[in-house]
């Protein structure tokens, strides 16, 4: 089970009905935020969310929309006592940002990890918790990324198949939990004790970039695809282009072509008050598309066997 | 006329339903902000204030709920499109830190000035609009500065003296603002036409300290006394000493002491979720005690003649 938060659904200034985009995903134990804008701790804890368990958080870019929120959400972990490590992972830069801002929060309780992302896409697994994150390069004015959430889900237990091949009892539950076991001369794997994989979960969080194909070719197989939306009016689309942003137009044939469950739009400008006056039109192209408001919670489960 | 507003009354970290302590006061087309933690653009917003037109911004200290909306509130600034240059005070360090958050503001169409306190008292004169803004040190586990801001109010006019001292009349205006005259072999001063100053306004504002001298010396005839209220409960003196911080009953011994006219409690502790429990007690102290709320607002006007 994933639960997700998008905790807020404005972009370039917080409002005082429209905190800055943010998504919280909680998973396994794991806590993991993506953009921490001026306001995002207090969103998280309207929402009622504790700050303390965030073990990750991964900016798209250093707008001060995405990250300005940064020093105060660490020293509210700090508060709460957090002493285990914190992961940051973003562009190039992440290092130099994260020294600069905390300038006003220099004591924590805790470590903190700076991984800078140097490839158009890279992979980052957490082997330990079967899940992993996806950064993808987009297309704005400094260099931004996309990411994907991707839980995988192993196949079921092969009772036959294991009888078949007489793996003794004792080695069935770590096997199945990716042990390899030498035993004599034979070697026992994962694969010898299960079915094939199964359908895992899949989120992809995309925001302040122009349509690109490497968002299509990483929004496919999301069961959850929330993208920015940050302009409705249909003569904005030039404002769109110059600025490298997306209308809720864009997001929504991006959604079209990779037939995703759902779209949540996102990333909403200032101007834009009442994203929902532009839906009828938005769904003509998805009709699963859908004008998130802030807090917008849902619960993704693996599919029944 | 003064236009006064408390924006937040929260400390250490905003709330969903308290905004970081900090305040905007308006006077003679000028806007003087003092504090802008994280959060404090929306508080403003909410209010229905502009933040365009602040000239100055001051800095009580450079922990992170007193600076962290710095960078936000600068780039909303420049989105509304000013282009008049910025004034910042604040202690020691204040380039540093600007310079350091504006890693994520680093394009503004406006110039900044930073101004260092260097002394335990200084004193900052706008003589075009008739105010100065005076910085007295505090005692906080930082350097930590409070502010006042003083309006002069010149003498009225005085017909008879001007008459029997023989001042030709294309002075009088220019004289009554302040111009000294040579005419010849004679020189006019202001003095000469105008009675005693008049009584003019203050508004003192001073949090995150112990209580100290230097807040009774500089809080005398403050029309408007704030002062941090961390805490209420009796048994969290020993924090408020160990944290420099002030009770609410210390701060209203010094509003007694002072006999300020009117007394609000600012920067509550997270913990303290209703100040107003308390106030029965800090009244028995100082009876015009007010426990303060986000936006909270005043119009202070001289006296009439």
């Amino acid at each position: 089970m994933l639960d997700v938060c998008l905790l807020g659904t404005g972009g370039m200034m917080p409002l005082p009905y429209r905190w800055l985009t943010s998504l919280m995903m909680r998973y396994h134990g794991k806590s993991i935020l993506i953009d921490c804008g001026e306001g995002t701790q207090i969103a998280l804890k309207e929402k009622g969310w504790s700050p303390k368990p965030i073990d990750i958080i991964c900016f798209t870019h250093y707008h001060a929309d995405h990250i300005s929120g940064l020093p105060g959400m660490l020293l509210t972990m700090g508060n709460a006592e957090r002493t285990e490590p914190l992961l940051l992972i973003g562009p190039k830069g992440l290092t130099k940002v994260v020294g600069a801002l905390r300038t006003i929060a220099p004591e924590l309780p805790f470590q903190i990890q700076c991984v800078e992302i140097t490839e158009n896409f890279q992979c980052f697994p957490f082997p330990q918790e079967a899940f992993r994150l996806e950064a993808f390069r987009v297309n704005h004015n400094v260099p931004c990324y996309g990411y994907n959430m991707v839980i995988e889900r192993a196949g079921r237990f092969q009772l036959e198949k294991v009888l078949a091949l007489g793996i003794p009892k004792p080695y069935w539950s770590k096997l199945q939990k990716g042990e390899t076991i030498v035993d004599g001369e034979r070697t026992y794997t994962q694969d010898m004790v299960l079915g094939e994989p199964r359908k895992g979960l899949k989120v992809t969080y995309c925001t302040d970039t122009r349509p690109t194909e490497s968002i299509v070719e990483n929004a496919r197989g999301a069961d959850l695809l929330i993208l920015e939306g940050m302009y409705g009016e249909p003569d904005k689309l030039a404002k769109a282009r110059e600025y490298k942003h997306m209308t809720m137009y864009e997001a929504a044939r991006i959604a079209a072509e990779v037939d995703a469950p759902q779209l949540w739009l996102t990333h909403y400008s200032p101007s834009l008050t009442y994203p929902e006056e532009y839906m009828k039109d938005v769904k003509k192209i998805f009709p699963r598309a859908i004008a998130a408001k802030d807090g917008r919670t849902t619960e993704l489960r693996f599919e029944e066997d």
